[in-house]
């Protein structure tokens, strides 16, 4: 790979996310990256605008859901249609990843792709820019497979962490935030993620990653081979309208796999950029009341509401008005047809309403 | 007034109130009268249910505001359209009884009128058709203006309270429930509220009052000049078409009075009839979660409700789903554009929340 060349670079936002953690506000159509929920403009929106001054919109490709198509082209109109992949059905991020670098390939073999999950929240756009920037020169000078860290601010459960090796074996970039990836975890429990945190070689895994396009898809047909003669499968329909037909005939087959467990925990040049930018990925209504500043009661109300001595509650009335009497600490949604009341700290249950919704096959609440 | 003479009985339903306190649940276009709230059935539906072996439904009269008039159509069709008299604005009890009157008073000048308001609620029927035929007898007997006083159970501010004479002077029926009364008392507060109930000569006022026809009106010429004048230019057009024009004009007019203090605090042959009948006029959601029972978990949900970890709460989700998570002691009411969620108890503020969307001029939700 020649240093001094600068190769174009590619961003795939991945939105095939059908999150029912946002419930009522987010539904089987509207998932998470279709809504507003911290400040404005969608998360899909916010995703893109972040990026709209390192790459042209010709070189954005968005990952979705075929249902969730119409959407996308409704809240990017700047993105070209023909660059937005639908999957027929969600199969984890490999298929996804495999999928947008075939489609990439086709048009620029020699080029680099960002992989951006389209529903996170990121407050620091420059560093955030830098930190990209940063991953670019990793992949490229390294043909590396680079992951994006996150210094984290305390032992969260809800995150998977990543392990980095702080020597400088192997390692030209030590000291500039960037190092060799030691190892892959999943989500801990809270002891463990304390461990993690004290131990100082911990970050989170943000899920976005940054590689040159030939060296992700070379990983994969190391180390998802069926995933790799699926997308063989499509790669001559690229263009042409047989295109969807062929990627339902894959995905009929393609098994679900993260990205992270079937590649990146068994490749060799694995790098991680570690970054401080803001980020959170905004898994719960508890986090969103985090991420929401709050008025001199701690109230912090989105849409129509009329409170009286209420304290410390979170409120979205979506298109309805809410009339708040002597609460406090709540988080109310109402969305459509259906009211969320939970109080707050309590918003990982309001998954399992969805899931009893779902047994009882209540279809239009979902 | 021959006591062998049975006349004929008319029952006046009163249902002009335009009440705010069932927000969200009632609206100007559907007030309290008109909703289902405890049990089932309309509250008006069930008035008119409880005195239906009473009265044939000819000789049950509705007066209630001009707007409404199609919802008492709908929701009583045995009630023949004529009997359903509309005001065109509410002028309080007084003007309401009075034109109820005169509409009798023309069918049948000897009869006895049963007034009561539409929504209240009446747990013991049995006992309350007792009490109003006690009524009834005593109102023809000695051309007395009767009121229905109520066993109170404990000092209520909400209500108005009746201090009745408990010496057989001039009382027939002493021992019987039946008192003459000495005095009508506004609503108090507490410590006077708390003085009533221990004084022991003190009832609830419910607002339901008997009488012979042409002695209230003779009562309302004598006390209500002002009212009289203008009922008698309604006289002439009952049963035609100018009758709702008439009737527009002479409520151009007439002032808002109370019947209590227009005419019964003025009047010489009063009396109460004490009834103990499972009654409340349901003033308030907290009235409600009263007399609604609770679960296990002292639940109490109308509609469609997903609970977890949820105490204590009254739910009514009206038509939308609501959805509870960790919350205790809520009343929270659905309907149409808006939600209220307020701790119980604090009821009463729900009419802060209406004066202050009126303020606002925001119509949609009034």
């Amino acid at each position: 790979m020649n240093e001094q060349q600068k190769l174009p670079v590619y961003v795939v936002v991945m939105a095939g996310g059908v999150g029912s953690r946002f419930w009522p506000k987010s539904r089987e159509g509207t998932p998470k990256q279709f809504l507003e929920i911290v400040g404005s403009g969608t998360m899909i929106q916010n995703t893109v605008e972040r990026i709209r001054g390192l790459v042209p919109s010709s070189q954005i490709v968005v990952v979705t859901n075929e249902r969730h198509k119409d959407l996308v082209l409704q809240q990017l109109p700047s993105i070209p249609a023909e660059n937005i992949l639908a999957e027929p059905v969600g199969r984890n991020t490999a298929p996804c990843i495999g999928l947008a670098a075939e489609w990439i390939n086709q048009r620029a073999p020699e080029s680099v792709m960002i992989v951006l999950p389209a529903d996170h929240l990121i407050r620091n756009q420059e560093e955030f820019l830098r930190v990209l920037d940063r991953g670019v020169r990793v992949a490229t000078e390294n043909d590396a497979l680079v992951t994006i860290g996150i210094h984290p601010t305390h032992p969260e459960t809800g995150y998977g962490y990543i392990q980095f090796d702080d020597t400088t074996e192997g390692n030209p970039y030590h000291g500039d935030g960037v190092s060799r990836v030691r190892a892959f975890a999943e989500k801990p429990n809270l002891e463990t993620a304390v461990q993690f945190i004290k131990s100082g070689d911990f970050v989170w895994n943000s899920g976005m990653f940054i590689w040159r396009t030939a060296v992700i898809l070379q990983a994969i047909a190391t180390y998802l081979p069926d995933l790799h003669t699926q997308l063989l499968n499509v790669v001559p329909t690229i263009g042409t309208p047989e295109f969807p037909k062929a990627v339902e005939l894959a995905y009929g087959v393609i098994r679900s796999i993260s990205i992270d467990y079937g590649v990146m925990e068994k490749a060799e040049q694995v790098f991680v950029v570690r970054g401080d930018f803001g980020w959170s990925d905004v898994g719960s209504w508890d986090e969103v009341v985090r991420l929401t500043p709050g008025d001199d009661e701690g109230n912090a109300f989105r849409g129509l509401v009329v409170a009286k001595d209420a304290r410390g509650n979170y409120i979205d009335a979506g298109d309805k008005v809410i009339a708040a009497i002597g609460v406090d600490d709540l988080v109310i949604v109402s969305s459509g047809n259906a009211v969320l009341i939970c109080r707050k700290g309590r918003s990982q249950d309001v998954k399992e309403i969805v899931d009893y919704l779902r047994r009882k096959q209540m279809n239009d609440l979902l």
